[in-house]
């Protein structure tokens, strides 16, 4: 396929700058390797395959997923998948048992009703699926909370037919906060996983994959005692809660979105045609809704579905109709989703173009 | 094709109450008929063609969309298409001017350089393209905010060889509270437009066409005088903001997120796989992000992608991990186009299935 110049390009339109996100890869590759930490990308960030493979390619052990949909797409490339939710109803498990029999299938539960359920599915296909019990170290969004909770499950996992006792994982999603003020939160987490490793390990139920992570704590994973895998799933794109914490500098960002301004007739501000419908309407900790990357003073202050209100109080540029920008949103993971595809640039040169294909739900039925 | 269950149906997936839908239609009709007020309702809240067609079907005279691919779309239903938003870029105008040469196209205009730009795509094309001014009465967001301007801008375009001036267009979207509340920002809206009104006629540019209206001013769009054709969007399926400003009855609200509770480790929640990727994060003045179609009190408290957090304080309700729940998002526009496709139900049972066509740009470069 030939591709377009990028001024061809009808806006709005996702970019990635694959200089940056092959620096970004090889970054996180080393910090990995230097710490002895395995790398699992979560890649319901970016939902494509071709970029899963450039993630393997850097030195990841195996990728991420949160839905059957991704799981099929991503099973196209990798050998060894965690979907790192806990699936629940016929047709989610009839989709996992489909993937290729090559594809080492580990999923997280928290619920004796999740692990029946796969169980019966692993039994009923043949396969052999491998268990992480999750835990809530402070998010209180899942994960059983208690150590005896989490001996329960695991010792339940292990004795299953079907299943496979692997570990345990958990998700420190609650921290969010600048990367240098992570220090007592992260203790914290260290220290609520010691008791859970401690039961474990005295139920003689020793978990040997303890995966974490995330993309706001990633620099600092190692802090955490224990913890032997990692899943941040931003880390290739970045954006721009990512530079707010800290975690990567402002041109460390590979994804933005193209947008043209549509109108200047209200005063003070300038609107693109990147709306909610673009860059998804998430505030995160860094207020607003995104910014321009050549001008980050330049800030999405509102959004409409398909119009982005650019607030110029605090610059003296003044765009034309036609103009063009590029935006960074709060939230790549969410922006991505809304694209049918991310074109990759290099120095205003079109040189890719991924389809989101593990974007949707996918076959909603099993025929 | 035939049909699934609706239990065999996975989650997350949208569904749309067939019932409900038909007298949301066959009411918006009723109160267009009686107040003779054209009816153009905008087709981004479906983006399904086959919807905008029972739109036409109930007494529509035209629909509103947002972008070329709404427009390419919905032309495949309606005659009469109006772009409700400025196109500006080459790829945009050139899809405008492919529409099938029977669509009347008309396009809502804020600058010269979407006039001018506008003009010479319809030239090109040997199309003749209405123009509405669009004027801001409030909201600001884009249209002209002076009746200097839009006398100016409508001369222009009347001047303009390839297009046809039309009249004006306006979008009331800071008018967001209860019904009842709404009297003097309604009052305002009509003394604002009244200064444009006059200032057009003065000038010999009375406008055919007035074209304003939102969902949440949709019973009291009579008020507004001067307007002649509204534009609501999400009435034929409401949502949960438009039950809380009095808009719709609970049991008039058409669409719900079908969802699967996944966890309930975490004391006091629900967990269920309808995130912000199903149900979007939207708060609006209604707080939180959505709320159980039979228990409204149930609200979506928090939100990851792929997980709606139960708040479980004010219910004695408490679901098993498997049980199946229907979610009312805040936002319905927004919901729809994160889904693949939609579900017609009527008590219980599946009846129908709608791709959700009009989502996505479509192709980004006309080869």
């Amino acid at each position: 396929m030939s591709l377009p110049s990028l001024d061809s390009i009808e806006t709005p339109a996702a970019l990635v700058d694959d200089d940056r996100l092959e620096k970004n890869l090889q970054k996180a590759a080393a910090y990995m390797r230097e710490h002895g930490l395995r790398w699992r990308p979560h890649t319901k960030t970016h939902k494509v395959p071709e970029l899963a493979a450039r993630q393997l390619q850097a030195g990841a052990s195996g990728i991420t997923v949160a839905t059957p949909r991704e799981a099929e797409v991503m099973g196209t490339v990798a050998d060894d998948v965690l979907l790192a939710y806990s699936p629940v109803g016929a047709s989610k498990l009839a989709r996992l048992m489909a993937l290729p029999s090559r594809v080492r299938l580990s999923v997280a539960v928290d619920s004796r009703e999740a692990l029946a359920g796969l169980a019966e599915a692993a039994r009923g296909a043949g396969r052999r699926v491998s268990v992480l019990v999750e835990l809530d170290l402070g998010m209180r969004r899942v994960g059983v909370p208690t150590p005896e909770e989490a001996v329960a499950l695991a010792r339940a996992a292990a004795g299953t037919e079907g299943l496979e006792y692997l570990g345990v994982m958990f998700y420190p999603g609650h921290i969010r906060m600048p990367l240098a003020e992570q220090g007592p939160a992260l203790a914290e987490v260290s220290r609520r996983l010691g008791t859970f490793l401690d039961a474990l390990e005295a139920a003689g139920l020793k978990p040997g994959v303890v995966s974490g992570g995330s993309t706001p704590t990633l620099w600092r994973s190692h802090e955490v005692v224990g913890m032997n895998e990692i899943r941040p799933g931003i880390t290739p794109f970045f954006d721009r809660a990512s530079a707010w914490m800290g975690v990567c500098g402002w041109d460390e960002v590979a994804y933005s979105v193209l947008a043209t301004v549509v109108s200047t007739a209200v005063p003070g501000q300038a609107v693109i045609d990147a709306g909610s419908k673009a860059l998804a309407k998430e505030e995160l900790p860094v207020g607003s809704y995104g910014a321009l990357l050549e001008r980050p003073e330049v800030v999405v202050h509102a959004l409409s579905e398909e119009h982005g209100m650019l607030d110029l109080s605090r610059t003296t540029w003044r765009p034309r109709v036609g103009a063009r920008v590029r935006v960074v949103p709060n939230h790549v993971c969410v922006s991505v989703n809304l694209q049918d595809e991310l074109w990759a640039v290099r120095g205003g040169q079109v040189v890719g173009r991924w389809d989101v294909t593990g974007r949707g739900r996918g076959p909603a039925i099993r025929e």
